[in-house]
C-alpha cells in the first residue's frame, strides 16, 4: 500500500470511501476532489428543499469539508479533475476559483464521479437549468422565488420527476408531467403505476403521457416560456428535466478503465477496476451485480453508492470487503402514497425472458377498524412451480417502504411465497390486520404459483 | 374422513379452522361452539374500544355467526362445552340461554378454547371484572361510563397492561401501573423497557414497580375502591387485572389430551393431538415450536392462533399443512412509541444458557433533516463468533413494527448481522437515513460479534 489515497468525487461513494479508509488507516493521506461546492449531501432531499419542506440547504449536507478536515480527510471542493494518468499515478486537477491546473499524484485511486443528466436532444433544451446538485437546486429555488410564474412542466415521470412535480405543486404552480411512455414510473408495472397516476392527478398534476417532447421555447431572457410537444405547446414558466442520468465515466474511460455494457465502469465485487492495481470505482458511475438478473446493472442510488464507497475505502487500505450486489430495492413518497419495489417487476422478468407468476392483493395498512387505516396494494412476482419470490411492488398510504424491506430480505434469501406466508411477522391493530398485507400477498402468490405465465 | 367437524371455541383459531375446512370441503358439516356471544373478534382491539378510539363494538368483530352461516358454517354462540368423550366422539354442550345440555357427536374435533385470565390470589380479587372478551369489555366500558371516578390501577405491566393504562388515561383517569417486576414489559430487556417506562410516565401514568399486590378493597356495591400494595393503599375507582393468562386446557386435559410442560396442549406440527386420530388443538390453548429455543412454548397471539387454526382446518379435511413454528415476534403501540421484538431477548438467551452479544443503536426514523424524524432504538442479539442474528428489539416513534418484520425475516432465515448489513434495503428521506436503522444496527452487531458475552 502506498500512502496517498486520492478520490475523484466528493459525494456519497467518494466520501464513504474516504471515511472508511481513514477509520482503517490513521496514517494514509486522503484527498478528495469535488468540482462543486458541497460534499456528502442528500440529492434525494432536493425536491423537499425546492418545496421548502426543508428550508435550509445546509440541512441536506451530511458532512462539510471542514468536518472532513477535522477527521483528517482533505476534501477540496471547487476542484475539477480534468485528466487521469493511471500509468503514472497522477491526476490533472483544475482549481476552479484560481483557474489553475496542477498535477496530483496518487497511490490508490477511488473513482466516484457519479452520474450526469441526460438532456433530450431538442431545440432549446439548454434553457432548462439542471437540478441535480445542491448548488443547482439553490439556483433553481432562487429562480422560483424570483419568477414565481404560474405554469411548470416536468419532463420525465420517474420517481425524480414525480417528486419534483409534487414539489412544484406545493410551490403553487400548475404542473404538467410529461412522458413519452404510456405510464408513470417505469420501475413499476403498469397496474401498480396506475395508483401513482391517480394520486398525482389527485393533487392536480396534469399527466401528458405518450407525449413526445419537441422543444423548449425561450423568452428574451433565455428563460423557458413554453414546452412544445406532440400534442401542442404547453405554457411553462419553469421546466424540470428529469429525463434520467448516465454514469459519468468520460475521464475514467479516457484513462483506460473498463466500461461495461451498461455504460458504467466495470469492477469486481471488491470495487477494483480490472487490470489496474489500486484503482477502484464506486457509486453512480459504477456497475453493480444484480443478484436476480445475474448480470451487471447500473442503478444510481445513494444506498449502493454508500456501500460501494465503503468497500472501495476498505480495500484501498488493505482490507478485504466485498459488495454482495443489489436486487433493485427502491422507495419514494409520491403524493399520498408510499411507493416501493424490490427484485424484478413482471416487465423486467419478461424482458429477461423469464416466465413468472404475478399476483396483486389489496389490503389495509392498519386493522380495518383502526382509525387511519388506508389502502395498500402489494404485487408479488414469483417463479412458476417453486413459488420462489423474485420481486415485489407496494403502493400504500403508509408503511409501504418498510414492508418492501421485509420482501427485500425474503427475496434476498431466496424464500418461496409459501415460506414467507407462514413466517412469524408482528401484529397489532395500529400496524396491520392480524395477517400483515405482506403475508396476505405471500399467501395469494403461493396459491397462484402453479399457474405458469410465459414471457410475452 | 368422517363428515362432521366440531370446533370448541369460536374465536381466531377455531373459526380459522372452520373457514379453512369449509373452503377445502364443501360437503362436511362444520359446527363451532362458543360460550360467549361473539365469534372471531379482535381481542387486541379492546383497549381501543375502552378508550373510544374505536366507538362501536361491532367494528371489532371480523365475522358474525350470521356471516358464518352464509358460508355454511354453524357457529353456535352461547353454547358451552362441558365435557369431551374422545373415545365415543361426543361432546356435552350446554345451551346457556335455554340452560339445557345435550350431546353432540363429532368425527373430527378442533379444540381451540383459548386462554383464561390468571387472577392473583389476594383478598378481593373477585371485585375486579375481567376485560378479556368483547362481552367483558362492553361491561367494563359501561362501568367506566356509569362510574367515571378519578383513579384507576392497572395490575401487570405487560403490553396488555400498558395498553389498558393508556386507554384509561385517555378516559381521563389518574392511572397507576403496578408490577412486582422492576421493569415494565418483561418481553423486552430492561434497557429497552426503560424507553417504554419514560413514555408511559410522559403521559402521566404513575409506575409502581417492584411493588407487591396485597388485596383489593371493595365498597358496599362490591366495586373496587382501593388497591392494597406493599407500598401502601392506592385509591382505585377502576382496576384492571392484566396479570397474564393461561391456556384453557381443563376440559381437554380431563378428556385425555396431552398437556405439555408449558401447561398448553401438545400437538405435532400438523396440530394433531398425539394419540387421538382426528383430534386437533390450535391457538392460545396449544403449544408452538420455538425455532430458536428448539422447544415448545405457549405464546398467546392472534397471529399464531389464526395460522394454527388454518393448519388444523386443513388437516381435519384431509389436507397436509404444517405450522412451521414461531420466533417470538410481537408488536404494540405504547404511548408515543411503537414497541416490537422478535427472536430472543438478551435475558431469554441467558435464561436458555446461551452466550450472546447484544448491541444497541439509536437512530432516526426518517432522514435527520426530514420533518417528523424521531428517535428509534434497535437492539440486536447475535451469536458470538458467527454473528448469527438471534433476536431484535425496537422502540421508536414510527415504523418500529414493520422494521421488526425485516428483522424477523432475517432471523427466520438464519442470516448473520454481516449479511443483513449489506442487504439491499430501501431508502428515501421520508422513511430513513441512507442507511436504514436496521442496517446501522446490523453493522454495529457485526462489529461487536467477536466480543463474546457469557450467560450470567
Amino acid at each position: 500500500m502506498g500512502d496517498r489515497l486520492v478520490i475523484v468525487g466528493g459525494d456519497a461513494a467518494g466520501m464513504s470511501a474516504a471515511a472508511t479508509a481513514r477509520r482503517r488507516d490513521p496514517a494514509i493521506d486522503i484527498v478528495a476532489f469535488e468540482r462543486g461546492p458541497y460534499t456528502s449531501y442528500s440529492a434525494c432531499g432536493i425536491p423537499y428543499y425546492l418545496s421548502r419542506v426543508v428550508e435550509d440547504v445546509d440541512r441536506l449536507v451530511a458532512r462539510t469539508p471542514a468536518q472532513f478536515a477535522e477527521a483528517g480527510i482533505e476534501a477540496r471542493v471547487g476542484h475539477e479533475v480534468t485528466a487521469i494518468d493511471l500509468g503514472a499515478g497522477r491526476l490533472t486537477v483544475r482549481d476552479l476559483d484560481a483557474n489553475a491546473e496542477r498535477h496530483e499524484p496518487f497511490d490508490q485511486l477511488v473513482y466516484a464521479a457519479g452520474a450526469e443528466a441526460v438532456l433530450p436532444d431538442v431545440p432549446g433544451a439548454e434553457a432548462c437549468a439542471p437540478v441535480r446538485t445542491l448548488a443547482e437546486a439553490q439556483r433553481y429555488r432562487a429562480a422560483l422565488d424570483a419568477h414565481p410564474g404560474e405554469n411548470a412542466v416536468v419532463i420525465g415521470s420517474g420517481y425524480v420527476g414525480l417528486e419534483m412535480a409534487e414539489a412544484l405543486v406545493e410551490r403553487g404552480l400548475e404542473v404538467v408531467l410529461l412522458d413519452q411512455a404510456d405510464q408513470v414510473m417505469g420501475s413499476l408495472d403498469a397496474d401498480m403505476a396506475a395508483h401513482v397516476q391517480e394520486a398525482a392527478e389527485g393533487i392536480g398534476i396534469r399527466l401528458a403521457l405518450s407525449t413526445t417532447l419537441e422543444g423548449i421555447e425561450q423568452g428574451a431572457d433565455h428563460r423557458p416560456r413554453g414546452v412544445r410537444t406532440s400534442v401542442g405547446t404547453l405554457p411553462a414558466d419553469h421546466v424540470v428535466m428529469a429525463t434520467g442520468v448516465r454514469p459519468a465515466v468520460g475521464l475514467a474511460a479516457e484513462a483506460g478503465l473498463a466500461v461495461g455494457e451498461t455504460g458504467a465502469l466495470r469492477t469486481d465485487d471488491h470495487q477494483r477496476s480490472p487490470g489496474w492495481d489500486g484503482v477502484f470505482a464506486a457509486g453512480d458511475c459504477a456497475e453493480s451485480h444484480h443478484r436476480l438478473l445475474e448480470r451487471a446493472v447500473n442503478i444510481q442510488l445513494g444506498t449502493h453508492a454508500n456501500k460501494q464507497g465503503r468497500v472501495a475505502g476498505a480495500n484501498a487500505t488493505g482490507g478485504d470487503a466485498a459488495f454482495p450486489g443489489v436486487i433493485g430495492t427502491a422507495a419514494s413518497k409520491v403524493c399520498r402514497w408510499e411507493v416501493a419495489r424490490t427484485g424484478l417487476s413482471e416487465r423486467e422478468a419478461h424482458g429477461a425472458g423469464r416466465a413468472v407468476v404475478a399476483t396483486t392483493i389489496e389490503s389495509t395498512t392498519r386493522a380495518a377498524y383502526f382509525p387511519g387505516a388506508g389502502p395498500i396494494w402489494i404485487k408479488l412476482v414469483v417463479e412458476p412451480g417453486t413459488g420462489r419470490l423474485l420481486g415485489g411492488q407496494i403502493v400504500g398510504v403508509e408503511n409501504a417502504a418498510k414492508r418492501i424491506d421485509v420482501l427485500a430480505v425474503a427475496v434476498w434469501n431466496g424464500m418461496t411465497a409459501k415460506e414467507l406466508e407462514w413466517t412469524d411477522l408482528s401484529y397489532a391493530p395500529p400496524f396491520s390486520g392480524v395477517y400483515d398485507p405482506v403475508l396476505v400477498a405471500a399467501r395469494q402468490a403461493a396459491k397462484a404459483r402453479g399457474a405458469s405465465a410465459s414471457p410475452s
